[in-house]
C-alpha cells in the first residue's frame, strides 16, 4: 500500500493529525522507574538502553490508539552507542508490530554511492545479508547534495516514503534557506520544487505523494505558502509544544480539507510527567497527547 | 593537541595529504578471506560486521606509517544493523590505537537540541553515563540548518574538528550548492565563509581552524576559489580516484606551502586488489596508497 495513502487514512481513523516523537534520553525518565535498570546508580550504554527501550514501549502502548504515527530520532540513540542503536531498532520494530506508522528521523544524506547505502539501511534489504538494518515507514534527508544524493531513496519510495528538510524549525533556519536567489525565490521554495518534482510519480490516490517536506511549526508563513505551493506534498510539522509553536499557528501547513500534514510533538510528550507533576509518565504522556490532538482539532475547524 | 595541527603535523611526518576512506562492503572483500566468517556461504548481520572489520583492521596494518589519517563512513556500516554499528566503532578504536587521525564521516545535522545529543556522540560524552559512544578526531556535518545546527559541535571543536559540507563531489551538487544568490554570491561561497567565521576562534599555531570544510576534488576551480577566499580552513577533499579526479585538479585545494588539504580514497584503495588482480587487498592497497601519494607530491611540486 502506498505509504502516504496508510498515513492519511491512519490520521484520519483517530481524527488526528500527531506524531509522537520518541527523542528519549536518559534524563527524561522518571527516577522511579529508571532506578529499576540501574540498582547502583551506575549507568553504562548497556542499561541506559534497556531503560529507555522499556520507557518507550510503555509510552507506545499509552499512545496507541491515539496517535497513528511515531518518529524516532536517531541522535539520542547514537548517543548511547551500540546498545542505543539496538534500541532505536527495537523502538521501531514494536511500533510497527502496533501499528504505528513508523518514522526514523535521521536526515541522512551523502553522495550517490553512500546515499544508497543508507536507503538500504531504512527503507530497503542489505545486499548479500537480504535483511532490513533498521526499517522504517518514512526516513527524513537532508538535500543539501542535490537530486544524486535523494534519488537512492525515491528508487525505494512507494510503500516508503521520505521527508525532505525543506524549512526547519530551528531559529537559524533562514541563515542559508531564506535567502533569495538571483530570481527572488529562495532556497527553501527552490527545495520545495524539487522535492515536489522528485516526487511526482509516486502520487497516492488521495493526492499525496510519498515524497514530502519538514516544514517547521515555528514559522507560518512559510508553511501557508508552501503548502499553496506544494499541492501534492505532504508535511511532516516538527516544532509544536517545546519549540514553541502553537496549533492555530501550524493550521496553514494543511490543505482546505484539514489533509497534508502531520504534526509531531516530543519534548511536550515525553516529559508531560514533570509538567503533571505525577511519575506515570506513559498516561501523563497519553493525557497530554488528547489535549494536543483536541488543540489541533480546533486549530483546523478555525 | 589542537586537532588541525596534530593533523598537520603527520601528514608532514609521512610526508602524505591522504586519508583512507573505510567504506567498506562485503561485496568489496575477496572471497577467499570472506568465506572464513561464513564457511556455509550464509551471510547475517553478524558475520558480515565481522568479516568487514577483519578486514579493516587488515587494511589498517598495511597503511600505518603510509598514511596519516583514517575516515570511516558510516552508511557503510549502518547498512549491516547495530551489529555493522559495532564494527565502526571498533573500526574508529582500532585507528586511534595504531596512532591514525581519525574521522567520521556521518554528515550529522538537525536543531540545536539534536545536533548536541550528535556532538556528544560523536566528540564528547554522553551525560549520565560519561563514556564516549563513537569518538573520532573529526566528524563531518550538513549545513543546511544553519549556526544553531552547528555550535553544539563548536562547543567540543579544539582537541576534536569538524569538516563541514561546502562543496561536495557529486555530479548533481550544483543543484543547489552553485546558485547565486540576488548578491551574485553562492550557496557554497555562503557557507564558506560561515565556516571560516564559526571556525576564527579556534585556529592553531599552524594556521589551520579545527573547523574545516569539505571540498569535492571534482570541481577544481571551486577548490581553487575556496581555497584563496579560507587562508585559515583546511579542506577534506573527496572525489579522488573512483569519482574521477586526478591529482593535478586537486592541487588548487592546497596552499602555496603544500598544506591546507587531505585527499581522501576510499574505493580506489578498498578495490585495488582486483585491479591488480591479486587476493592480498592489504598489500595492494599499501600499493595503491604508494602511488597515490607520489601522485599527490608531484602534483604539489607542480
Amino acid at each position: 500500500m502506498h505509504i502516504t495513502d496508510r498515513l492519511i487514512e491512519a490520521i484520519e481513523a483517530q481524527n488526528n493529525p500527531t506524531v509522537a516523537g520518541l527523542d528519549t534520553r536518559l534524563e527524561y525518565i522518571p527516577e522511579a522507574f529508571a532506578k529499576t535498570f540501574a540498582p547502583d546508580g551506575v549507568w553504562r550504554f548497556a542499561n541506559a538502553a534497556e531503560a529507555i527501550l522499556a520507557y518507550n514501549l510503555k509510552l507506545l502502548e499509552a499512545l496507541r490508539g491515539l496517535v497513528p504515527a511515531v518518529k524516532v530520532q536517531v541522535a539520542y540513540y547514537e548517543m548511547y552507542g551500540v546498545e542505543g542503536m539496538r534500541a532505536f531498532a527495537e523502538t521501531l520494530r514494536a511500533a510497527r508490530e502496533m501499528g504505528f506508522v513508523t518514522m526514523a528521523d535521521v536526515k541522512r544524506n551523502d553522495i550517490g554511492a553512500t546515499a544508497q547505502a543508507y536507503a538500504m539501511a531504512y527503507m530497503g534489504k542489505t545486499p548479500m545479508v537480504e535483511e532490513s538494518a533498521f526499517s522504517a515507514d518514512y526516513v527524513t534527508v537532508n538535500p543539501y547534495l542535490g537530486s544524486d544524493g535523494i534519488k537512492p531513496f525515491l528508487a525505494l519510495c512507494g510503500e516508503h516514503g521520505i521527508f525532505v528538510l525543506v524549512k526547519t524549525s530551528n531559529p537559524s533556519s533562514g541563515e542559508l534557506q531564506d535567502v533569495a536567489f538571483g530570481d527572488g525565490q529562495t532556497i527553501c521554495e527552490r527545495v520545495g520544487q524539487l522535492v515536489s518534482a522528485w516526487g511526482s510519480d509516486i502520487i497516492g490516490s488521495h493526492g499525496y505523494s510519498a515524497v514530502g517536506a519538514v516544514v517547521g511549526a515555528t514559522y507560518p508563513e512559510h508553511g501557508a505558502a508552501l503548502r499553496k505551493a506544494l499541492p501534492h506534498t505532504f508535511f511532516l510539522v516538527p516544532g509544536y509544544g517545546a519549540q514553541g509553536a502553537t496549533a492555530a499557528q501550524l493550521a496553514g501547513c494543511f490543505d482546505s480539507q484539514g489533509r497534508g500534514a502531520i504534526v509531531n510533538a516530543s519534548r511536550s510528550l515525553l516529559l508531560a510527567w514533570q509538567k503533571q507533576n505525577t511519575q506515570d509518565f506513559a498516561q501523563a504522556a497519553a493525557q497530554e497527547a488528547l489535549a494536543m490532538r483536541t488543540a489541533l482539532r480546533e486549530a483546523l475547524k478555525a
